[in-house]
Formats: structure tokens, sequence, C-alpha cells
């Protein structure tokens, strides 16, 4: 199967005024992308809008909404939250989605969303958090699993290239090549196919390792490369 | 802490007759390493002793033994054992230990270890098979996690180079220093440090998640690299 | 929804040799229920049916077979096997299954299985052996969770009510309302709607923590009541 | 071993304002302790030790603090507030707990402290929130886990028994005692010996299952009796 991108299709940012959000955000408008940031706040998501033109000019195409607003407008939403408000913003949310869309689910279940260490994990009943979003979410509603593991502050640097694998996880092929092809825009990434949504549990957890390795090698940008396979 | 690596130190292979543990054989007594090669029957390691003479010659150091013979006579223990089988066999040889020997868990609580999926893991009480093993050692044991995550054909194939990290975990400096020095005689290996022992239950179903990418891109040797920190 | 019990229907043990199987098989043959034990080979199932014989009378109707035909002749079909074996066993007997009948599952996870201690579990990827077994049987298949809890020795013991409660789980109302009534053939049990089939997932520790209270105060028969409700 | 319970001694409870340790201050004050309320706020705290008054009568010995107050003046510590603060709150208090005091856990990893169901759990990296506590305390503190499936509406009603058993964790003879003693105080309640603190992890989950039973049947006071032991 062949799906190629609609140049026109927007790209909605749920918590995109942190870290990882921004970062994406960054690396997709200045690839020519639509994207708009939603926030709690329509305020907070006009400002990151504010410092993303600020840094890749004026010309490009990000506006910013309160998060409910921004999903209702998104072809693909991409849900970047702290674990611990994950489920409240998906039921902020759910109605507003457009049928049919792509939803990227990026949380993590890190301890330190409950004041423990950012290099443990909280254990979801439903297995992972993007299960937990997919069991929360309209049936027809397209999720994946992705960008969990790649460093915020490698994203967000655009003048280096961002030098990590990130592992696909869906039970949807239009989902999965819709992720595939976000990945292809973003220099120095490479999409691996993780399988299943199911997978993410696993992917999730190497958030947290790559945390530890990060701090025990006094970097901010670890990232993992799966070797000895032909990627796309 | 600088531990320099004694060239007479005795590596024994509990179950060293599978895959991954025969290719830790190959590999480290292809650099001198003095290799015991542990098995529930004697005649067992004997033929995979016999096996590694035909492939690197006669003057290797490698010798065979039944599991616990094997196991008290070796500075440092590897478990390279099916899941299901690993606690019997860890109280089948925790007797014969020499005190403060370095043990190296290579084990992972693989699905299939029940008839389940390879792709899927089993919960383990303790939080991994490391920490298990860990609980049942005698205290004055030093145990590490590692190599979970590194392909057994690579390492079998002597040939090319094994294009993989492995991360290794553990409370104990000495032994971590140790599995360094190991990874080091493996052409194509870099050590990570994963931090302590607890971390071994994230790189557990890393092994999983790289079967799962194995079958997807009908590869045998999917291997992971951490990026962007300064290795050894 | 009142489901009445056919009086003619066919109730398969598959596992009906070990304890908890041959338990269950007593007290629904003495109260008139047409029994199946199934087991892997059939002479251990018919010895098994000797033995309710040779303790209930002849006139009992209870027959042995081989586990997938045992499978085949039954109406409802409660699994009492050793959980490492339950993946193999399903899938022995899933083909044979008569459409639309009731699985009933009393598998628990016990670390036991892997020769750990039968006060601890087993994490099980799917969440529980009763959602494991879901994923693995036809969709027709109405599965519920029951009897996990309910100590093997009580069940034997005929001469003693069973003084237990057992919290059935399943996501379908006629498995439910099926355990329900066979539950009432048991002297001195009571049912309790546990909720969804997920919920088994909590039913399975207590069987572990029942088992260490065994222990601790020298009894075979822990069981457990629900104080506070109305029951049926 | 007889431990005797010192009249004089004085109990914490740590979130003594919410419902589950509001109902046992009521209950250990009416027995006659020494009761210290604590809450992130002083004022809270009193206001608390005012509506026990109003129900007790002024003549109980009950006392208000801010919590690292009220833990640093007591011999026995009860912690019971929400799963999602519980990591601070410890971190607040313990410099201020007096050596060798008695620590009983009371929270429970409900799923609900993320905006998920109360009838499902978080995992925890320790294996249970009692297990947390301990990683957290000092050494010297002795921690118990209990009262985690009793009632708060059934605690707080001292008009009627609390017709129900509550399963002490601890790996610390004398925190077993101890709580034991404290479960004589309430009528209707029983202690059972749970075993080492890690069974935490399965009680814990009890909770989530009562909570599920409690709206299936329209109670708020579903309880647990473990049977066919012999109680103290």
């Amino acid at each position: 199967m062949v799906l190629k991108m609609n140049k026109e299709e927007v790209i909605a940012i749920i918590g995109g005024t942190g870290d990882q959000g921004f970062g994406l955000a960054l690396r997709w408008a200045k690839a020519g992308k639509h994207i708009i940031i939603g926030s709690r706040r329509k305020e907070k998501a006009e400002a990151a809008v504010a410092r993303i033109k600020s840094i890749l000019g004026e010309e490009v195409k990000v506006e910013g909404y309160e998060n409910s607003e921004a999903a209702s407008k998104a072809d693909i939403v991409v849900l970047t939250v702290p674990f611990f408000g994950m489920i409240n913003i998906i039921k902020s949310i759910r109605e507003s989605l457009k049928k049919g869309c792509i939803f990227i689910d990026v949380t993590v279940p890190l301890a330190s969303n409950i004041g423990g260490k950012p290099t443990r994990t909280l254990g979801v009943w439903q297995g992972s958090a993007a299960e937990l979003a997919r069991e929360l979410l309209p049936k027809n509603v397209k999720v994946a699993a992705a960008f969990k593991e790649v460093s915020a502050e490698a994203l967000q640097d655009l003048n280096s290239e961002v030098d990590s694998d990130t592992i696909i996880c869906s039970d949807d092929e239009e989902a999965k090549k819709t992720v595939f092809n976000l990945v292809k825009l973003i220099p120095g990434m490479k999409a691996i196919d993780g399988g299943k949504l199911e997978n993410s549990r696993i992917v999730e957890q190497l958030t947290a390792l790559l945390i530890g390795i990060n701090i025990r090698y006094k970097s901010h940008r670890a990232g993992i490369r799966i070797t000895k396979i032909k990627k796309e």
C-alpha cells in the first residue's frame, strides 16, 4: 500500500507547548507542514506559535488553539502531554476529533508522573499509554504510537540531525504509513516497524532506560538505532 | 576503578549448548579465554566443546562439564538457559559457586517459555529474570545482566562483526567492569552502562521487541545501538 | 435474564485428573450433572472416572476421554490445568469446541509454574490467564473465569461444605449466569459478580495470597467471603 | 512474641482528613488512643479534629498538625493519602519520623489517581505502594501494609461493626504485631497475617476489586473475610 501525504493535511500537536511536542512542531513546520499547537489555554499555544515563528520565520503555517479546538481541525493529532494528565485530556478532545483521523500517541508512563524517578515507569492497566489511548478513543480513530524514545533536545536543535530511529507501533496500516511519512520529514530519523500497538509497552519502557543513559553519560540526546535490518 | 582481566580466569557458560551460550563461548574462546561449557549432561557439553574445537582449532581452552561442576570451577558464570528452567538450574548450581564470583544473567522471560509468542514477555515477580537470579544467589556472588538483546546468530557468525551494543545492568561495579571487559573481546560490540540491576527489566523487554523486528524485517540479527553518547 | 440450566448439558473438565478439576467433577457429579473428565491420555481420565464412581457410586454420569474429544462433547468446558501447559492445551482443543459453548477458565499463573513460590505469580502479557484463554479461543466461545480461589481440598471433601465465595469474571452475561448456576450446585459456595473478564487478573493474584495464608495458618482450605453485599 | 500496646503511644494519621484516615482516627480515638491528625495545612487538620470531637466528645485525645509535625510526634504513623501524592508526602515527613517508629501504609495505586477507573490499578515499579514507601523510608522505620481493603464508610459508621478482615503484610514482626493490636480496637475487624510486605501488591489489587463489587452490588461497604483458618 502506498499512501501519499496530502500537503494540505493539518497536524495538531496536543501539548505542543511542552518540550517533545514543541520539538516535533518545529521539525514539521520547517518541513512545510501545516501545524496547530494545542494547549489548555489558547494564549499558551499562541506564545509557542510566536516562538516557532521567531525561529523559522513568519511564513510557516503554524497556529495556536485550545486543545479541543486544535483537535477538531486536524487530520493528524499528536498527543505529547504528561502521562498523569493524558486521560483527562483525551476525554476533553475525543468528541472533537475528525472521523477517521490519525492519532499518534507520544506519552510515556514515567514514574516521575507521581513524583518518582524518570528512569522508572508506571504499569498501565491497558498495557501501555498507547493502548490506554486506544481504549478511550472512538473506534474510527486510527491510533499509532511513535516518537516516545526520541530526545526532545535533539528535536529542538535544528542545527543538527536527530541521530535516532523511532519505533512505530500500530494495529492500523494507514496510521503506520502516515507516521513513516512524518518521520521522513525529520533529518537523521528513521522509522522502524514496531508491529502491533501492544508493542508500545516495550517502547515506552525504553524511554525510561534512555533517560538513565542520558544521566549516566551526561547527555540529553541518547537515542537508539536498530542495526542489521534494511530500513525504508 | 580499573580492574584488569586475569588471562587465567575461567568462564563457565551454563546452558552453553544453546544458541546464545554457544555464540558467546565461540567468541570468547576465539579471544583466548578459558571456557567451560556447562550442560545438564556432561556428554552434551562435550559435544559442544567438540564443535567449538572443529571451528576454532584444538588449541583453544574449552572444556565441558555438567552444570554444577562447571559452575564450581569458574570465576565468571554466565547463565544462558531458557527462562522456564532458570530457577531450578540456579538452585542446582548455587551451592557450587566460588565465593565472590561474577554471575552474568542472560536469560529472558519470553512468553514462548509457556507456549506463547516470543515477541511477548512474562512478568517476573522480582521485576526481571536478572533480579530473580539475584534473589536466589548467595549474597557474595556479584550479579550483572548482559547480552540479552544480542543476536545469537550474529554471535555465532565469526566471519562478521556483531553490530550491536549490549546494555549492562548491575548493582556491583566490579561485575559491571568485568562484563565491559568481556564485551571488548567481541568485535563490533560496545557495552553500555545500563545502571542498576533493576533496569534489566527494560532490557529484557527489548529482546522481545527485537525478535518481532527480526520477523517483520526478515532478519535474524537485529540489534540496537545507543546514539549520541560517548562510549568507552 | 433468567437462564435455566439444561439438565442434560454436558460439562467437560479439561485437566480433570488434577486436584482442582477432580474436586469440581466430584461436586457436580454428586449434584447429578453429566461430567466428562478430560486428560492428555484417555487411561488417566478413565482412572479418575473410576475413582469418582468408587466415591459416589456407579450411577453417576461420568465419562473419561482424551482432552480434545472431551472438549468436543461438552456444552460447558472447564479448564483446570497448570498454567505452564495452558496455551498448548487450549490450542489442542480449540478446534474441537462446540460453537457457542461456555468456557470456564480456572488456571492461575502461579510462579511455581517455573519453579518459583506458589505464593507469587507470573505476569501475563494479556493481563490474566483468563484473558490469555480469551485471546486464543474462537470468538463464538463464551469465556468466564471462576473457581480460581477455591480450595481443592475443600472441594474434594464431600463431608463438609465449601465455606467460600467464588468471584466470577466475564464479558458475557450468559457465561456468567451459567457459572452462577454451577456454583449453586456446590453446598456452601456463593458466586460473586466480579464484573468484566479483565478483573480475573486480580482474582488470580488472590489465589497466591490464599496459598500463603494456608501455609502460615496451617490450613489447606482458606477461602474468601465478600461481606456487606446481598448475594444471590 | 507478645508486644503490649503502650496506652500512651501516639498515632499520627497522615492524610487524616480523607475518608479512610478519618474513619481510622474515629475508631481509634473512640477506643481511647491518642491520635494526631496530619494534613498539608494545619487548619484542615484542626477542622477534622473538631469534627471528631463533635462526634465523640471533647474528652478524646485528638490533635491536629501539619503532616511533618504530626509525623514527628508519633510512635505509629499511618499513611492514608491518595497514591499520586504519596511520594512527595513521604519525602516531606521522612526526616521528621522518630527512629524506630512503626509506619502503616494504607495507600492504594488505583488507576483513578491518573483519571482512570477506581476498579483498576496502576503498576508500581517497586511492586506495591507499600514497597514504594519502604524504599523511601529510613531503614530504622518499621513498615507494614494494612487497612487497604477496608471500607471507609464502614469505618466511619460508629453505630455498626466493621464486618471485614484486614490483611497485614510486613517484613517486621513488631510492626505486624502493632497492627494486629490496632485492629483489635475496631469492633468487627479481624487481622490476617498476610506474610511479607511484598504480598501487599496483591492486597492492593483487592481494593480495586472490592470497589467494583460495591458498584455492582450497590454497596459502599463490601469487605472480605478469610474462611477456614483460626484467627487470633
